[in-house]
């Protein structure tokens, strides 16, 4: 199942990056939150494309139109369904029988037998996100009553970085660290219950992201215990460790730490060179050249993306330990 | 909810460590696989503790006793329970008032308030995952059965780097990577059925994991996309790629391609050299020296671990994708 | 969790009353389903009020737009949303303050702090049986090409005692049977898998249920084994039963017989007569006399809700049978 | 999915009537419940067979071995696993190529391939309520210490009636009635998440469980409105309801009165008159005498199944109401 997630706040995420809409339902929202309308629609400014020299030059309002949940400006506790109208499509721009190469045009197509909406990568479109930053917007402003802050940074690539690739019609991929602060001690569960099967399974639902690693992450498989491992002390009768190698979880349960943890984001797939790929139609070998509108870098707008998702698995599981 | 994972085959891992048994009760195999008894005790047999001069050595048989859903040695449909007997267990050697550094001593205390079984890591000891392996067995013989193989295979670190962090009474942490071959094309589904949420969620609830990749994983932040992408072409009627970057899945769906992932392990938290810590009982800065017998490295024993929750999430997806 | 249901196929109603837009978000359909629209459109009218003497004169057009999950006509197998504009709202007809008996007004003030929506209901409106037509129009199309067929009946009252309630500024109960013929044997599985807990359970999610009956229901507490057993006997090579006082079920599995169920639903709790209740803000007695449009028996324009109801259970139960 | 139940606390039950052991796996357990073990056992034999003149005389011990979860007395918050050994069984009593009218052997021969467990009924047997009980136990002590108290008691038949039954080697139905005390109001929810439904569905788990009603139940098809509504009042600070046809519940959510419900059990369908049937094995019409041990009503022994159930599901939704 690929669009409902959640135990304590359950969404449901739906829409094509052509079609008429794309929206959420959030299910399990605590009643009584005054939505700070103002701050969701920042968020979703952050993420839009068209803010600047890195990103693709398609402009969409984002604007969200609440049709459920809300009612004198609060959360009356049911489901809230929001949606987005798209406005700036330009189907004519893709070519479905030439799969592009690091796109789920040739996997989309076995799975759903040729009928997925193609337009613009259809369900698939990076363009999904945008419900999620909404969603994100909310949990925040709840997680934010309850002193739980969550800021994300990019760590690679640069700025120059990114304009040499655009200029070389390429793209770039890069990282992205996340950093939970105020979840406090006790969160999550051992095994299959832990913050990092939570946080991961939500991150590799961002397209693009291809590696998800927790405080020292892979850097792990060169060190010794005696290095990684956080010694405890106790300071004004709170515990505390002197290092966070362990990202703020052990045993899968938050240690009152920050949280930290970095995703890295492939290049993204579309680029102006050509490529060797294959005629879905024919069954052929051939070349594209993907023309259209595109990011050189997705990283720039991921960053309110993964803070989005990190707040929700917050949330979900902040609900989960009360 | 720590205990019960999965969509289609749901499993249920209950036990302590130093309790009466640790197991698993297995819902939604087929009815009619044979079991291959021997095939499931040489599995056990490559996870089980004593077998080379890298691993604690702690010796239990782990035999599993199968208490239901098995009938005349085939499965019947219904769950199958599998318990395994703790044998030799020294809980002695364990005082739960000083938090042992990379433990979740701590932790645990919080979550469930001085209730948990301290000895030995109670449910959240590595041997948590004996009946993991015991359910992957099975899951692997009914995959074999549709030409899926999965092979994990250590990559880090070496053994002179395991014996010399052993006789520094110290530990090291490494890396396993993972290759299943034979996953049909259009497995897993977009967003948040993404094989790589699957399969990450998995690998975050195996103690000790802090990353997890998916083919070029972290390089892919380095990487242009006329690198990065992987071309298609077509052979005797079937689409491939010519490089693996992506692992094996597009838009969180597998291409046919090999699944290709890396889990990286951080050092056994438990070493000789005395480490600072807390004493929760006074709430005082101290010191402890753990006793006891420890794994220098777990890697090698991990390896069965990755390849069964690795065949549990493919089972488990592509009973999905029937 | 309220909103959410599923396993094969995951839906999330939204809505309320008088809010902007109720609706649906569908996961898990097949793809290339082509959408009968004017089927889906005369299943909404048989729901819709305002169609005879027995409904409410309030006026709704139940359209349904479609966001997501359709392209070219048909099914993508990614989430289908569908919304259902309100548009005839008085909502001076309600006095919140004034708790309404046998509505939930008391306990969605208690649930949600006070913050629900109260105006015609809110989440709590039999409106919100709408979305849920609308998804059962879809199932029953693919359902009918599996060669299941659904029919639902009033059973009780008969028009004129519905005509004699409404006359008297009363409201009447009443009960309906519902038969769905061609589901294959071995459909739903024993213990909390059963057929019965998943139809039963979906029944009373819609307002006003309150019994669930399989088969001979009530009347089995009467029944001897001799004559309540469903003798099997086999012809051209099938094997049926005599009598279906199993309702099509044994041991929680469909056995190809007709599956059988009644539900019984209460009276319209909206009624002209004065009734005593509660003033919650000043927390007095008092009495309401609830004007308002309201229909004197909803069982006429349950029908089709029971249709739907039962048609997702078994599209949803069919999936996993697979 | 037949064998996992819950969403905040998740049980797994497996085992086959004549396998090597019954149980059960509790997971979401609160930490820190000192178990009563007595009270446990009283349980266990109010189920048990061989008590009374209306039950089987096979004699089970139903002493219940906890692997799991349980440290020094008190549950530690881990899964529970609880196991039931089975140890009178006489195998010989069943013929599963003579299909037994009113049982699973049908539908389970079907849905399982040929390949469930026939002996005894396998996993259909009303033995798999045995760790249902002993869970049922858990539930009760903590909700006791939440001052929610659950009775049900036999509404049918009479002794005589079953004495009679037995005496002409049928076999009866009846009814039991169950009331929940001390339940807050705001317990549940609208739509999928309201108490009948999950009351409801599992109840429906339960082997001859065929009609749920809840208050009125079926009686509500007769009435009318103005009978139906419970109306309010205020008492010493309190609403409550001066009737309860609503069995507690308004909007699928509790009202703070009791709540009530019935359900009827048919007659069990081992009789010892001789029946048509049907050999499955050469698809003739012949005939079947079920000799074995069986219960001419199931029914006293199903009181505290009832009970066991209803606990479950109060504490499952307290959990989410917190």
């Amino acid at each position: 199942m690929s669009d409902v997630w959640g135990s304590n706040i359950k969404i449901s995420i739906f829409g094509e990056s052509h079609g008429a809409a794309i929206g959420v339902v959030i299910d399990g929202l605590p009643s009584g939150v005054a939505l700070d309308t103002e701050h969701i629609r920042r968020e979703m400014l952050r993420r839009a494309p068209g803010n600047d020299e890195f990103s693709t030059p398609r402009k969409e309002a984002d604007e969200v139109e609440i049709l459920s949940g809300v009612y004198d400006g609060k959360t009356t506790g049911s489901a809230l369904c929001g949606i987005i109208r798209n406005t700036d499509t330009r189907s004519k721009d893709y070519r479905p029988h030439l799969l592009r190469p690091g796109h789920a045009d040739f996997t989309a197509f076995v799975k759903y037998g040729g009928f997925s909406d193609p337009r613009g990568g259809g369900h698939f479109s990076g363009r999904l996100t945008a419900p999620l930053v909404f969603t994100g917007a909310i949990a925040k402003q709840i997680l934010r009553a309850r002193n739980v802050e969550i800021n994300a940074k990019r760590i690679a690539p640069t700025d120059d970085e990114i304009l040499s690739a655009k200029a070389d019609g390429d793209s770039i991929g890069g990282a992205i660290e996340c950093v939970i602060n105020g979840v406090p001690t006790g969160v999550g569960a051992p095994i299959f219950g832990s913050v990092e099967s939570k946080i991961s399974a939500m991150m590799f639902s961002i397209p693009a992201v291809k590696a998800v690693e927790f405080g020292a992450g892979v850097a792990f498989a060169q060190m010794h215990g005696s290095e990684a491992n956080d010694e405890f002390y106790v300071e004004n009768g709170k515990i505390l460790t002197k290092t966070n190698n362990n990202g703020g979880i052990n045993g899968g349960i938050s240690n009152g730490m920050p949280i930290v943890f970095r995703v890295t984001i492939k290049p993204t797939p579309s680029i102006a060179k050509p490529q060797n790929t294959v005629d879905i139609e024919r069954m052929e070998n051939t070349t594209i050249q993907i023309e259209g509108r595109h990011d050189p870098c997705i990283v720039p707008r991921a960053v309110v993306v993964i803070e989005a998702a990190a707040a929700l698995c917050v949330l979900d599981l902040m609900e989960v330990s009360k």
